[in-house]
């Protein structure tokens, strides 16, 4: 939704281009999309109007106050492109393998009706549990005839990265859900040839974990705990307040320590819902060290921030790049987005800035495709 | 201090390497000298025995509690190699070059003495005030003549770059104070042949700087105000407290800012002495920025550290790895060790992951110096 | 401004009465004024209209989204009252007698005209620099006729109060001006039979130091340090920059504490402008104490608030409290009050909760007026 | 352990009265027996010698380094007055009753061998999980009937109690377990003519609520959520992060807001176990309120503490003037101390202030006993 109204935002000049990392000159040499030539639609499982929740977003303040009727038209326009979704409880005498056969219609009418070259799905929805293994999760011949048997084998997430890769769109996991991360889907993704990414946007407290990680290694101070609390509004909140979904998130979020710092740290990261916070998250963290002859120190901070403007530019930035890589033809996970990500696909490393010296080796890449091969 | 008898620990095995960046498994390579083959001597302006010092840094919480008695030998061999300095007033009746004469004729009394193969002079003395330019400044033709006349041309911390090169030493400054930062004294390095490295070790909230700034630059994230606040205690709490001294500490801080967000930020930096924290110093920082759609959030950090812990191993790092520039013959400016300083020689940027990197070039350099030139 | 569209706000039911102390149960007994009694108008130096300014505080996020619209009547109404007032610069050719005798006629001309029963003069300006001792504050005989001769005696906030008493309307001063706090204008509010009330309304760090310090006091928790910085935006922040206007604001904070700890206390407090910040402020503030053997701890607080939303409710409470006192035949200053104010006048001490059992009594006395003579 | 060393060294003159609040000169008329008439003995389920646990908190920094050899011969006194306590599995083969009665032998035999007028038993053990209620707790004729029965019908802290209340000693609870906090104990305790008093010393994240509660209240802040992170080292914070454990501790946190803000508030209390964290505790916590017109704002607060050294203070306290209750013919439970406790008996209220006036009227009761009856 705030990608929606901002991309219209800013390519009606409304809006600076703050936040959209495709824009840093060290990367606009990658031959993306322009922004105006982006389409939106998608599919939702709940049925408030866009124009609607861009009045909420704008009361408070995530969208500047006259933003919405601005927009209006883009709103709509993307509106009409909205199709019913999956959601954690299967529709009522669907199957699993008739959902992907509707949500891969949806994509190609999509494609068709607008006549738009390529189609990027990107899963913006809740956070799941994990998901309990599944002999059929090795192969796709083996997923796809439980799929069709009528088995409850894939959660919503995968159920769209497959109909994603059924219609040959690329995909994106924004969130710690399974998505394309089955073998028998990363199959079926290679089969289409078609690129994925993911998993899990760095928005908050991971991002900040990403490069103090890498200082506390680099300038070899033993973080002995790390321990963190984040304060979540809004409906993300109230699914993160559910154990079960919320676990998923926080074994990504500790991720990022044990791949910055070499080693698991002792500390726990709490997720609690409050709803007064309203579209805002607080995340404090506390880091105990030690440096030379084992002197104990810390370092806490907080940040605050408003989700779905740290979220929503990402999005864009993942739609063009993943797009992109499309067109010229890579396929399979895009390791190179990992910059991106809490928990990304690929041995790239945890650390930010090695991430983005990544991106801007996909940024060369996708410039001149036909070098890079 | 510190560094004196945490070498002396961490060789006896008394105590692990932490701290000390030299150890990383990733700089392993580069042939610096062990810790065991390191010897101490230096200049000082008080006369607090070092064995009366490490037992207040022990009750202060720094050395572990039985230490100072441990290293006790170590302390009193250092001590037998400490001198009289030259401090923020001349002695009566020393001429500036006598001065110079008379540290060079110590610096090469203790290297043949000892029989040590090459000295690394570190100025780790307080903060000086910014020096007034000066036409003598720009050639070492011109500055030797004005010391000889007794002008009072360099302040002390000059004086001692200038005995190290005299005495064909390499010279390190941690301190933002002058050092060897002069055309005329960056001629005489160069013509004696011997490297130096600096300015102003990165130990707290600017190291802190040198990972944030390029984590909001490459989110494209609009830095708007970065606010700080320093609280230290110990003598060089005192000694920042005069807005003189303070100046050039504050300049070095901010360069970190505008050098890693590509401009200059709003916001101001104090630094408070309050006495009571004994060792110990606190950074809070306030950081107001702008994402999508120029939604406001806000980072805020505090960092509570011990300055000797956090500053001893630096020393030792920067000694080993200078002297071992100088093994391999390197010299000037070293720029590779930027990431050791708030305010780096050279144009190696500030960020702190692009300085890592640099690093790991020297250590490869240094570890094949045939190969690197 | 907030204020006035505040008291419209909540007389029409659009908002609760969430930050109006004389609302609360212990209170409402005391007679005041309801809220809908109120008329506004004020002196102004500036000619921002009101309508105006109140889009510009909705716009920040002070006022609710439509409310500017829902209160321009009465907005509009303020508007028509509001007269030119006295600037730090005096207007050209305007003796100051001559500005008391200005400001006093339109004090008594917006009484008469509007029928009310009494004014309360709220002096809400930016802060002034301490005022210069002279000789002529000592008594009103001497400060009026300096005022006569044309000197220039007084600053703006004194002019103010001076005019009130002149007009038989009390004065509240909420800011750390000089307001009524000469013995001339103290002699000259007995003489009229006036009651006044001041300075410094209590509204973030100093009002968190009020129930900090005491705590630590009735602990006797040994506080060696209490540091401070504020961040503040708006026009407050950019005039309390200067350091001549903010040193009368940091004395009267730090008088807090060591009127709760019984003594001075070590520690700096900073006042920074951040322009960015708009109508928000932000306090850090550091506290090390040390509890039984000496053990040395720290706390530490980050208080984010909204300058005007925190004021205006204050200066509502203040104008009724004041009214109702004048209406009851209480004359001179106002103890009793010192719960709103960082700088109470009187001896009712610094503690907030002390202060609050000070308020019960004068509203129970305001309740029963005879009773209490 | 800390309060055996701490008073030892205070009355020989080694440490401060800082911390200890019967010393306040509000308080010091009100007869208390002086540090130095105190005389030490205990129950423990562990067997570590007082020396040796001296050492551990010296080398922690919460004892002063020279501290223990200084108090030794106090250190051993007290050792040779310790017996095996009763722990959460009761021992082999003894039955309840049987437990109670050699508790209370022992506090008699404590007593009349060293001639004391009165002992105070402490609790200061371990959290226990909340205990499930019994018909039994009813009346002391059928617990007292229980645990001859050799039923499990109370915890340790329980038994610590009634075996005071039997040996006719007063009883405090510095814990957030059962205690005394039965009909039948109170009971027993009425009938044997001792006072008691509990619950859950007040040291940290919850003395600070109860000055930041009332500020809130008084203010008419809308507090709409109160979240909060404890870091905990030490033997506590390992038992309490067992949540069964954790839960008495948890409830007893969140009364205070309850009870000074009017109702109970949003917003969840972690307490994690930080073993790195040694002595140590850390607690931050978030609260969310809405002030005039529902401006959203915050405050943050950290506070690091040394739960050694803000507990023993107030054990001593409390042992000071429970015994001077008792010794003025006080009975049950004394509600005026509830200055001390997270959770205290009585209906006194959770605002630190009222407290403390309360705690000034318990002095001056205790002052002048006749008068106060």
């Amino acid at each position: 939704m705030t990608a929606v109204a901002g991309a219209a935002a800013v390519r009606s000049g409304l809006a600076p281009t703050t936040g959209l990392v495709a824009e840093h000159p060290d990367l606009r040499h990658a031959g993306l999309a322009p922004l105006d030539a982006l389409v939106f639609g998608g599919h939702d499982v709940t049925s408030t109007p866009l124009r609607k929740r861009a009045e909420q977003l704008a009361a408070g303040g995530v969208l500047p106050g006259g933003l919405p009727e601005l927009v209006a038209a883009d709103l709509d326009a993307a509106e009409r492109e909205v199709r019913p979704g999956v959601g954690p409880a299967p529709a009522v005498g669907e199957a699993p393998a008739d959902a992907v056969r509707r949500l891969a219609a949806d994509l190609e009418g999509f494609r068709g009706r607008l006549g738009l070259e390529r189609v990027v799905v990107v899963n913006v929805s809740s956070t799941e549990p994990p998901l309990p293994p599944r002999p059929e999760h090795a192969t796709w011949a083996e997923l796809g005839a439980a799929l069709e048997r009528g088995e409850e084998a894939l959660p919503p997430s995968a159920l769209y990265a497959c109909a994603a890769f059924q219609a040959g769109c690329s995909f994106v996991d924004f969130t710690p859900s399974t998505g394309a991360r089955l073998p028998a889907l990363e199959e079926l993704a290679a089969t289409r040839g078609v690129p994925w990414a993911g998993s899990d946007g760095k928005t908050g407290e991971t991002l900040l974990k990403s490069v103090l990680g890498p200082m506390f290694a680099t300038r070899r101070l033993a973080v002995r705990a790390w321990s963190g609390t984040n304060l979540l509004g809004g409906g993300d909140g109230a699914t993160l307040a559910d154990p079960a979904n919320a676990a998923g998130k926080l074994a990504s979020k500790q991720r990022v320590l044990a791949g910055t710092l070499g080693e698991p740290v002792d500390g726990e990261v709490h997720i609690d819902h409050v709803a007064a916070l309203g579209e805002w998250k607080t995340a404090w963290d506390h880091v105990l060290f030690e440096g030379f002859l084992g002197v104990g120190m810390t370092l806490q901070f907080t940040w605050q921030g408003c989700d779905s403007a740290l979220a929503a530019p990402l999005v864009l930035d993942l739609a063009r790049f993943t797009a992109r890589a499309h067109e010229v033809g890579m396929t399979g996970p895009l390791g190179e987005l990992g910059f991106f990500f809490k928990d990304p696909v690929g041995d790239g490393g945890h650390g930010l800035h090695e991430q983005y010296l990544a991106l801007r080796g996909l940024a060369d890449r996708l410039a001149a495709p036909e070098a890079g091969r």
